[in-house]
C-alpha cells in the first residue's frame, strides 16, 4: 500500500474507532454528544494515529494498542482545538472549510464538548484492553498522556502562545512554545506505543523521541510557511492569519528561505534519529518527507 | 475532634497537598500556573475531599489513598466551576465573594487552567503511590474518575444545566441533571474510596451510592433554598442568581416548603442507607447532618 492510500486506510480507522467510542456513551445530552462528533469527526489529517500506528508497525506493537493511544491523543487533539477556536482564545470561524464548533453550536457548548473530549481520552486509556505485555503499562500511560496533555504539555504551550502574541520573542521561546504546544503530542504518540513494545531500550526511547521532536517542530516551521504562501481556499482557513494575529512565526524571525532551511534541518535531524534503531522505519522516514513537503 | 475542627484540618491537609502538586509543576507559564492555583486554592469547602476522607476512615482505607482520591475529585471540582464562571456559561463575576477567574486573570487563562486542572486530577491518581493492596486498582479508579468527570458524568450534567435554562424542567428531570452535574462526583468520592478498601461488597458499594446520591441532591436542594432565603453578604455572590438567571430550582418546582420536606426526605434517605452498612459510620452520618443543616 503506498503511503498516500494507507493514511486514507488508517483514517478510516481510526474514525470508525472514535465514532464506536461515542456510539457508546448513554445519551445525556444530544446537542453535547452531537459537538464531542463535529470537534472529533469534522475532518483532520489524523497525522497522530497514523504516526502511532507506523511506530507501533515498527516497534511490532499491536495494532489495536497503537490505535488506542492514536485515538486517545486524537481526543486531546481535537479539544485543544476545539478551545483554540473559541473567541477569548484564536477566535476562528473556520477549521478544515467548516465553521468552528462554537459557530456550528454555541460557545458553551464548545467549551464543554472540549472538556469532555479530554475526559474521553483518558477514558481510551484507561478502558482499553491492552496485549497481555502491554497491560502492566496502563498506568505508565496515563501518566505519559498526562504530562503531554496538561500544563508540563499542551496546555503549558498554549499558554506560552498566547502569553507571545502582540510581543516578539526570540526564537529559542518559539522553540519552547512549539515543543510544548505541538511537539509534547507527537512525542507521546511515538513513545506510548514505545512503551507498549517488549524491547526498546532507553536510548531507542531517546532517538525516537528526537524524531518525534524534530518532525514536530518541522510540521511547525512547515505551518508557519503555508500560512503565508498559500491561499484561503487551499488553507480552509484565510491565509496569513498568524500574521494578522501578531503571532511570532520562524518566517517572520528567520524569513522565508531561512525557515526554509530551519525545517530541512530538522528534517535530516529526524532521518539521523532513525539510523539509530534497530528497526524497520522506512514508514518513519518516508512520514517525516511527508511532513516537510506537505503543501496543506 | 468535633466534626467542624476535623472539617478545618482535613482542608488544611488537603490543601497543603494540592499545593505540593501544583509546586512539582515546572514553570512554563506563571500566569497559566497561578490561574490554577487560584482555581484551586482561593477557598472552598473541601466537601468532596473530606468525604472521601471520612469514608477512608469508616471502609478502614489509609487516609493517604482517599487524600489523594479527595484531590483529584477536587481538582475535577475546580475545573468545573472555572470554566461554569466564564461569560458564555454563566457569566459570574464573584465566586466565594473573589473574583471569578477570568475576572481575576482574563477568559483565555481561565480556560486554560480549566482544562489543566482537569488533566491534573488524572495526573493525581496515575501518579499516587497507592498503599500495596489498593496499586492494582489504579485503572479501575481511573475509569470511575473518568465516568464521574466527563459527558455521563458531571459535564453531561452541566450540559443538561445549560439546556434547561429558560425553561420548565420536569422534577424528574430536574434530579438527573443534578445527580450528574453535582452527584456524580460525589459519588466517587465515595465509590472510589470503597474500591481502595479490601472488602466492601458490591451491596455494600450499593448503598454507599444510594448514600452519597442522596446527599448529593440533599446538597442542591439546599442550595437552592440557600440562594432564595440568605443575603449577597451570606452567599459571597449575588442571591437570588438562579432565579436571575431563569434556571429550574427545588423551589420553583416545589414551593420553599415543598423543597424543605425533599431535602428532609433525602436526608432520611441517606441515613437509612449508612444503616445497612457492617462500619462505624457515624461521621458519615453526621456529615449528612452537616449537608442538611448548613446556611450557606
Amino acid at each position: 500500500m503506498s503511503q498516500l492510500s494507507e493514511i486514507d486506510y488508517l483514517q478510516q480507522q481510526i474514525n470508525s474507532f472514535l465514532t464506536n467510542k461515542l456510539d457508546q456513551l448513554t445519551v445525556n445530552n444530544e446537542k453535547l454528544l452531537a459537538a464531542m462528533r463535529y470537534g472529533l469527526l469534522i475532518g483532520g489529517k489524523r497525522m497522530r494515529p497514523y504516526l502511532a500506528y507506523i511506530t507501533g508497525k515498527a516497534l511490532n506493537v499491536e495494532s489495536k494498542d497503537a490505535q488506542a493511544i492514536g485515538a486517545a491523543i486524537e481526543c486531546i487533539h481535537a479539544y485543544s482545538l476545539l478551545h483554540d477556536d473559541l473567541p477569548a482564545m484564536d477566535d476562528d470561524d473556520l477549521r478544515r472549510g467548516q465553521p468552528t464548533c462554537h459557530k456550528a453550536f454555541d460557545e458553551a457548548t464548545a467549551i464543554l464538548a472540549g472538556d469532555s473530549l479530554q475526559t474521553l481520552a483518558f477514558d481510551i486509556i484507561a478502558n482499553h484492553t491492552f496485549s497481555v505485555y502491554s497491560q502492566t503499562k496502563q498506568v505508565k500511560l496515563i501518566q505519559q498522556l498526562v504530562n503531554a496533555a496538561g500544563y508540563q504539555g499542551m496546555c503549558g504551550g498554549q499558554a506560552m502562545d498566547l502569553a507571545a502574541t502582540d510581543k516578539a520573542i526570540s526564537l529559542n521561546d518559539l522553540e519552547k512554545l512549539h515543543a510544548l504546544k505541538t511537539g509534547a503530542l507527537l512525542e507521546a504518540c511515538v513513545l506510548m506505543v514505545a512503551e507498549c513494545a517488549e524491547q526498546v531500550t532507553d536510548t531507542e526511547k531517546q532517538q525516537l523521541a528526537i524524531f518525534a521532536q524534530s518532525i514536530g517542530l518541522a510540521y511547525q516551521v512547515r505551518d508557519d510557511i503555508i500560512d503565508i504562501t498559500s491561499t484561503d481556499e487551499e488553507l480552509g482557513k484565510p491565509s496569513g492569519s498568524d500574521v494578522a494575529a501578531n503571532k511570532s512565526t520562524y518566517p517572520a524571525l528567520l524569513g522565508l528561505q531561512g525557515a526554509q532551511e530551519k525545517a530541512e534541518q530538522l528534517y535530516q535531524q529526524a532521518l539521523q534519529a532513525l539510523t539509530h534503531l534497530p528497526y524497520n522505519t522506512q514508514t518513519l522516514s518516508q512520514f517525516a518527507t511527508f511532513i516537510i513537503k506537505r503543501t496543506s
